[in-house]
C-alpha cells in the first residue's frame, strides 16, 4: 500500500480507464455522494465509469443517479471511496477483495487494503477530499457533482452538528452551495423529512430507551416485531442511533438491530470522554471515535448484555 | 427611519457611548448571541455597554454572557439586535419604545421603528451582520465573540439545515470556527442535547400529533397540563415546532403553546408553498416565511379550530 496525495490521485485516474467505484454496503450519504459524484467527474472526461454498491440504495438517495447514465465494462481499474476495510464492501468484498487499485477515505482506521491510498483522516466526509480530487482532474463541477458532494459532507456530520465539522468542512459546503447544490433541499431531505412508518419506528425507539451505568449507557433495541409493526425495514433505521446520545449525561449510545437470522447490528454513538471505535474494536467492529458499528453473534437479549458490560468498562 | 450600510453602523456606533443593547423577549440563539457579541466589541473599545432582555435567558445560553461584565450605567445610545419590530421586546416595549436610535436585523419584516436599521434580509441570521459591524469596528474576534456569533448563526438555521443558509452563511460559520468558536459544543449543547424532562415533554408531543387537510398540515397542542406531567416550562419548547414539519407531506406546522391565563402562543412552520409570515399576521403575528408566531387571546381549543381553519385555506 502507498499513501498518495489530491494531485497523484488525479494523475492515476486521468491514466485510467473502465474504472468501477465501489461503495460501501449498508451505503450512506458520504459513500453515495463521493462514489456517483466521481462517477460523474471520470464520465465528463470521457472514461467509462460506473459506482455501485453491494446492498440496495435507500431511495430517498434517488437524486444522487438519476440521470446519471453508467455505461457497462468490464472494469480495468476499481476505487473503492468511504470504505474502511475490504469487508465493508459486504457481498462484493467476495467478488472484489484483494483487487482494489485505489481507495480515496477518511477513516483514520482504514486497512490500507488498497495498491494506492488517499487518506484525510482530519476530513469530516471523504466527501472533502472527493471533491479535491475532482477539481484537480480539471473537471467543471455541476449542480449534480456538488449535489453529490454536499450530501456527503452534511450526512456524515450529522448537518454539521458534529464536532468533526472543521472550517474546512464548512467551506467546502459554501464552495458547493456556490456550484449549485440545494442545500435547503438535501437537508431536508436527508434531516427533516421522516416518513409516516419512519415516525411510527421512532416513536416505538423512543418509549424502549434502556439506560444503565447511572444513565451513562442509553441502549434502544430495534427488533424485527417492531419493523413489522411500523412496516420498516432496516435501512429505515439511519436516523435512530444519533437519538441514543442525546439524552443529557449520556455517554454511550447503542443501537440494534436484529437481523432476520435473529443475530443483531450495533451502532455506537459516544461523546468526547469514550472512543466508539475501541468499543466496537472489542466485537470486531470499526469506525470513527465518536460513531462506531459492530456485529454480534448472537440473539438480541444476549447482545445486549455484552455491549452493555463492556460499555460499563470504558465509562 | 434611515436605512444604513455597515462601515455607517461601525461609524455611529464608534461615536458613542453608554451604549444600552437590547435582545428579544423569548429569546433565542440569534438575538443572545448578536447582543452579547456586540456588547463584547463595544467593551473591548473601552465604551460602556450592556446587553438586555426583558426575559429570563434559558440556561442553556449561559456561556454567551459567563465572564461578561458589564458596567452600571445610563444608557445615552440604544441599540436592538434581532428585533423586528417593538413588541416583540415584551415587557422592554413600555421601557423604551420610540427610543430605539439603531436596529441591526434581518427580517424583511422589519416595522422601521428605529431611527438607522441596518437590515441585511438576505443573512440567515442577524450575526453574520454583527459579524461584519464587529469587524468594521476593528475589534479583533476573540473565542468569546466568536462562540456567540455562531451560537446565532447555527440556531437561526437549525444548525444549517434550513434553506436560508447560503454560500455566506457557511462562509461566516468557518471564518468562526477559525477565530475560535467550538461549533461542536455549540452544536451539541443548543441541538444534541434533551433534557430528561424535555425528553418526556417530546415523547408527550408526539404522541399528541394532531393531522388536518389530507395529513397537510400538524399540529401539536403543548399545554399547562404537560408542563407539569414533565416538570418543563414554555423555555423548555423551543425545539417542538420543528417536529411539526417533519412528517412527510406536511405543509404546515402549529405548535401551541398554553400560557398560564389560558390564552396561547402559536409557532408555525412551513415549507416554499405557503408564507408562515402570512398566517401569522392573520392573527396579528409576523416571523420569516417559513418560520412564524402568533398569539391568539382564545383558549386552546378555540385556537386550534381558528388556526386550521385559516391554515386550510393556504394549502
Amino acid at each position: 500500500m502507498t499513501k498518495i496525495n489530491v494531485e497523484k490521485c488525479a494523475k492515476i485516474l486521468k491514466d485510467k480507464d473502465n474504472i468501477l467505484i465501489l461503495m460501501h454496503a449498508h451505503p450512506d450519504g458520504d459513500t453515495l455522494g463521493c462514489g456517483f459524484a466521481l462517477c460523474s467527474a471520470l464520465l465528463k472526461l470521457g472514461k467509462k465509469a460506473k459506482a455501485v454498491c453491494a446492498d440496495v440504495i435507500p431511495s430517498k438517495y434517488g437524486y444522487l443517479f438519476e440521470g446519471v447514465e453508467m455505461p457497462d465494462f468490464k472494469e480495468e481499474y476499481i476505487v473503492s471511496v468511504d470504505v474502511a476495510a475490504e469487508k465493508l464492501l459486504g457481498d462484493f468484498e467476495k467478488v472484489y477483495g484483494g483487487r482494489i487499485d485505489l481507495c480515496i477515505d477518511h477513516h483514520a482506521t482504514n486497512s490500507g487494503y488498497a495498491e494506492y491510498l488517499l487518506l484525510n483522516a482530519d476530513a469530516a466526509a471523504a466527501a472533502e477530499t472527493v471533491l479535491k480530487v475532482i477539481k484537480a482532474l480539471g473537471v467543471k463541477i455541476d449542480k449534480h457533482i456538488a449535489d453529490c458532494l454536499f450530501t456527503g459532507i452534511s450526512t456524515d456530520t450529522g448537518c454539521f452538528r458534529y464536532a468533526s465539522a472543521t472550517s474546512n468542512t464548512y467551506r467546502a459546503a459554501a464552495e458547493l452551495i456556490d456550484y449549485g447544490a440545494e442545500n435547503g433541499m438535501i437537508n431536508r431531505a436527508m434531516f427533516e423529512t421522516k416518513t409516516w412508518s419512519y415516525a411510527a419506528l421512532e416513536r416505538l425507539a423512543l418509549e424502549g430507551m434502556e439506560f444503565y451505568g447511572d444513565d451513562r449507557i442509553c441502549l434502544i433495541a430495534v427488533t424485527r416485531d417492531m419493523y413489522e409493526k411500523t412496516g420498516t425495514q432496516e435501512q429505515d433505521t439511519e436516523a435512530i442511533p444519533p437519538l441514543t446520545r442525546q439524552i443529557e449525561g449520556v455517554e454511550i449510545g447503542l443501537t440494534l438491530r436484529e437481523k432476520e437470522d435473529g443475530t443483531c447490528k450495533c451502532s455506537i454513538r459516544t461523546y468526547e470522554s469514550v472512543d466508539a471505535s475501541k468499543l466496537a474494536a472489542f466485537f470486531n467492529g470499526g469506525g470513527h471515535k465518536q460513531a462506531a458499528a459492530c456485529e454480534l453473534d448472537c440473539n438480541i437479549d444476549e447482545a445486549k448484555r455484552r455491549l452493555v458490560e463492556k460499555s460499563l468498562e470504558m465509562i
